[in-house]
């Protein structure tokens, strides 16, 4: 692709020396070679930009790099995605038009245009699937499962009865969603199951990562907001409301009944109790532990969870504690020696 | 439902103006309805439960909420979840009765009766089924496994060589029974692997979540006790001994050849070192690290983890630290002027 | 198998009374009973290798057990897993040998000799399988994935298109590899997605555990080096590189773009931060969470990590913090007191 057509490609501004240079692959600045073009969105990176070796750098405006070819957009990391989306094939779904006469398809099942079902997907009576879909093999689909359009659930995915997809939603690989909620009532030594009979509702434009699990609600449903993206591994427990466009990154696990707001954002490895409400646009850092009610806008973290940069205020005296303590012996021993010096000189008087 | 057969079924007394209301669905306190039914296990809630929208109320006998219709059980959670059971449809798994021809059944297999075998389900020669088993799509039992009666296997779950279910068990989708455990002898700066030729032993009444992981013995048998509930993406590796009635919460990690004695609970993502032995009762909080043996009884919190009462006041002073840093700087330098004047008063002696 | 043959098997020196007992079966010195072998590799242990009622005992060269039948080895732990290996049948994959026609092998497939396809295993358009290795039902290799000789892909394990996978890797039940990387680029609200048109390259010797996911990179490879060995339920996100011989124990995340060297050793849910750099020879205690780079040959734990055995003075002060407080108030009041005394002094002279 011309250098020139890329730019218009993604909306930016050329500033370059030469318009026809061909790019062929896109790559960090460190990784990029000749052909490639890369990013800049910090001027952090600005020396690994100056040194780069590809092609062109798609920048903000603001940014000069002299001796490189620039396209200048507002947002260089949105630039970036438009460009490997322009210029590297993202394959489509190996499983695009056509309902293989290998998968299990119940009863009932009604299937939207140009829906893609590979061998060894397996869809239950009542299953409803949007235009466009695509269901890799293993598959599974419960009864009375309905999945939007534009979805992609990949292969191995499960959704148990009744749960309910939105539009332009990914399961990735291994995601089970509509397990039982993990609800028990022990008397007389036995753990009784509660029924879990409740669903869980995924809505538009989520992304639910490798082998995460969204268990079903005891009664009512489960709910991710839209726009909502999950990354691998993840636990949300039965009963959870998670609102639109947060960002959990992999590992965290959120018990039973706690609510998201919308914006949030989750560092790996969080973990949240049960019953917790946490708000708007909070951000929490790797590996901490919510266990109470965060209000929208703070940022936290440590287990359990204080103001981010207390917690880091705290991690660098707890680092010092073995010193803390000899201080505070030192001074106890000095003021011990203080007051026999005072008692002393007190017998003395 | 009459309010009067909900009663009558779930085994309780009736304290209701209106005893043909109809019931007609289950919710928590905030949620429920006209038309549901709801319980208050705690007088905690109490507030809650007087302004519930809900036609009745399961309580404990020493409870009055005025004006609401009451049924007293002596555990409302229990009733509760009885009432579930009553009113509101579990379906019954989808795959019963009939084994079906697109399964993969191996030599010498064993089917109880009224087993269903589900569409691309795969049993290894020598594998047995207990009665009334339900195995759905994409479930994997490898060579001689064998799986007691009434037990659901949920899609995708797989149960490696050899491994042996109990009765009325549960593996939810996408867990893995009988992986090898992670053992290797470092020689030469090459990992060795020590062949796991040990099984899993699942006892009866146990279920375990989704995408969770249960390693096989290097020898012997890796072990889950009669009754015991194991959350989603929970690790248990080889030579593990859990004992009954234990409940683990999601994320949990406990490494190989470790013990847990009879109803131990633990906290989401905690962490076991191996080699540990816990006792009975033993309860855990959420992300705790624990690196050695831990007594019959005790409730342990941290990583590393000591009494949870202490943890929670430890916990308190962590986020105080930069100030009593600052105190104890003050301290000294107070001492310091003490000196200071004692020496310069000393001088003038 | 005679004790003298086992020995010989094994490369070991036999110093036994008996030569030709018979041994059956291996398994740890507390466990082992007549018939068995076991093994000795610390001196630790002693005491339970004098009780232990195995037949015969594997020890290094220096080690004597008066009245025990020992068969001597540089490396006993090593001996004994040869021990294991002859002695209790490993069983082969049971795919072994046969290509199924109930699996789907797309075109182009280029397989090797005495390769195992099980049915419901799906093998897209362009793959290439070497010799002798083994595919489990349920598994899904996406197009133009690669695989290596002598592998084995346990059921349900994902190889999304385009990865490589090299000889002697096996990949547990449930595994994903080339899942997409989780990488959004925020614009007014919505979190563009960035495409993941990157591929996972898996090493000779690795073993990847039961429902671990290795995500595909943005551009070029996450990288699995050669004899690395990663346990179950592991997060390796895009970018990442991990060099050679590593042991990652269960339940690690490693986020976007970070680099491990060399014979790296993790212990259980280890969380690494995005763009960290760790050195060669690394350990790192469990639970530990690292945040910036780590030079080789350290060992680390806390989160944030810093020096293992300061960390652990530090948490013996940590849980004695109320206390620690508790003096400083001592100190604080006893000081106030002097000073009070000196001023009263003060005012008198």
């Amino acid at each position: 692709m011309r250098l020139y057509d890329l730019a218009s490609t993604i909306g930016g501004k050329l500033l370059a020396d030469d318009h026809d240079a061909q790019i062929t692959g896109a790559a960090s600045l460190e990784e990029a070679g000749n052909g490639d073009v890369t990013y800049l969105d910090s001027t952090k990176f600005i020396g690994l930009a100056e040194k780069t070796r590809a092609t062109a750098v798609i920048v903000a405006e603001s940014i000069n790099i002299p001796g490189k070819n620039l396209i200048t957009v507002e947002n260089p990391k949105l630039g970036f995605a438009r460009a490997i989306e322009a210029l590297l094939p993202y394959l489509r779904p190996a499983t695009g038009g056509g309902i293989s006469s290998e998968a299990f398809i119940g009863e009932g099942v009604e299937l939207g245009e140009d829906v893609g079902i590979a061998p060894s997907a397996h869809l239950e009576s009542g299953v409803k699937i949007g235009d466009r879909t695509a269901i890799y093999p293993g598959v599974y689909l419960g009864r009375n499962v309905s999945v939007g359009s534009d979805c992609v659930l990949f292969p191995n995915a499960v959704v148990m009865d009744g749960c309910r997809i939105g539009a332009r939603v990914t399961l990735h690989a291994g995601s089970v969603i509509g397990s039982d909620g993990f609800g028990y009532v022990t008397d007389s030594g036995r753990h009784h199951k509660i029924p879990q009979v409740g669903i869980v509702v995924i809505e538009d434009d989520v992304e639910i990562g490798a082998n995460s699990t969204v268990d079903r609600a005891t009664v009512g449903a489960t709910v991710i907001g839209s726009g909502t993206k999950l990354d691998n591994l993840i636990q949300v427990a039965h009963n959870v409301k998670i609102g639109s466009g947060c960002l959990l990154a992999s590992q965290v696990g959120i018990a039973g009944s706690s609510t998201l707001g919308d914006y949030v954002m989750f560092g790996g490895q969080v973990g949240v109790a049960d019953h917790v409400s946490i708000g708007d646009r909070v951000m929490v850092g790797a590996q901490s532990g919510i266990a109470k009610d965060v209000q929208s806008g703070l940022v936290v973290s440590g287990s359990p969870t204080f103001a981010h940069r207390d917690w880091i205020r705290a991690n660098l005296v707890f680092q010092r504690l073995p010193d803390v303590e000899k201080r505070l012996r030192a001074l106890e021993k000095t003021l011990d020696g203080l007051k026999t010096d005072k008692d002393k000189s007190g017998e003395k008087t």
